[in-house]
């Protein structure tokens, strides 16, 4: 019997807190981690201060919390794409990249959640400072895998090295999103990291 | 005379409202527009409360006046840039964008506060939000000014449309600046961004 599934205490228990997290996404996803408070959080989730402070001592945990569920959403949508090693299905990796970006497009609460608390976490003091630096460090290394795996086969079409290509692809995918939120009729997120892509990998277009 | 080589109470009331905006950028870079207190950024450039608040009486004051020092700091670099008319001369154009980037390289802190201060503004209830889609707005004017001129010239190798290729420039500059502020040692902003732009112009090569 799973927590979502069960009845009793423990149940009522795991509701409150998906609860308190979707209060989480949109309070950081507003104001940000500095801005958001724990009053504020407890109102947006209906329940009291003290409530609150039951389940999370701290706002820093409500924060590592709402960031292990953000990476616990894009793993479960990665699924399949997760199971593809870049080394060995390059191709297949970066279309299952592409889709996750795609469906993100359709969660603009998370994606503002990413782009307010990536921004503030720049600063070395930030709490999610470590956890953004290595992650980052992560998806470069997933697509200089897939680049460098390209370059060997001879379908890479670019003078550029492999890392610097997944250093651009990281960078432009995170710019569009920022784009994307400031004006979501003019800029085109999937087309342009489309064409980005096509352009270093023919293969993508077939 | 002017306010900063003059003497006298004027000089004086410039001089601290130049310590104050300096204590905001370092306020709004580490914490945010959210995260900093108006006491805090007091506490920064060493004057009272009741002294800030002579000046800036509310904190949506300060931002404004933060986001004008931006502004002019890169209007007084882009000064001879900025005379060149993207339509008429589009490679000098691009040249003197890429300057400016390379320049920030030089203003971590000015970065800092960009990145913290338009990721927070992606959330619409936030005070910048207006002034970063209006500048976001007018840079894309600009790079797809200079990538159409460009292209009825036969200088622009790509099969992707200008005003694509603008938005995709920005959003590379901004990804790698926040990706950089993370990581100084792996990401080579410079080399990128001058490995897409000659990727799309060779003639920026020369």
């Amino acid at each position: 019997m799973t927590a979502t599934s069960g009845r009793g205490p423990y149940a009522k228990s795991a509701e409150v807190r998906r609860r308190i997290l979707e209060a989480c996404v949109d309070a950081f996803g507003e104001t940000g981690f500095y801005g958001a408070t724990m009053k504020d959080v407890a109102k947006r989730a209906g329940i009291s201060h003290t409530g609150l402070l039951h389940h999370f001592a701290r706002k820093e945990e409500l924060l590592i919390a709402v960031l292990e569920l953000r990476d616990e959403r894009s793993a479960r949508f990665l699924e399949s794409a997760d199971a593809i090693d870049p080394a060995d299905h390059p191709v297949d990796a970066l279309r299952g990249m592409l889709a996750v970006v795609v469906d993100n497009e359709l969660r603009p609460g998370i994606m503002e959640l990413h782009c307010v608390l990536s921004g503030e976490a720049t600063s070395p003091g930030h709490p999610a400072h470590t956890y953004f630096a290595e992650r980052y460090r992560s998806v470069r290394r997933f697509y200089t895998t897939a680049y460098t795996a390209l370059a060997k086969r001879g379908e890479l079409s670019s003078p550029v090295d492999p890392e610097t290509l997944a250093t651009m692809t990281i960078a432009l995918i995170n710019g569009l999103q920022a784009q994307w939120l400031f004006d979501r009729e003019s800029v085109k997120m999937e087309s342009a990291i489309r064409a980005f892509l096509t352009s270093l990998v023919p293969a993508l277009a077939r």
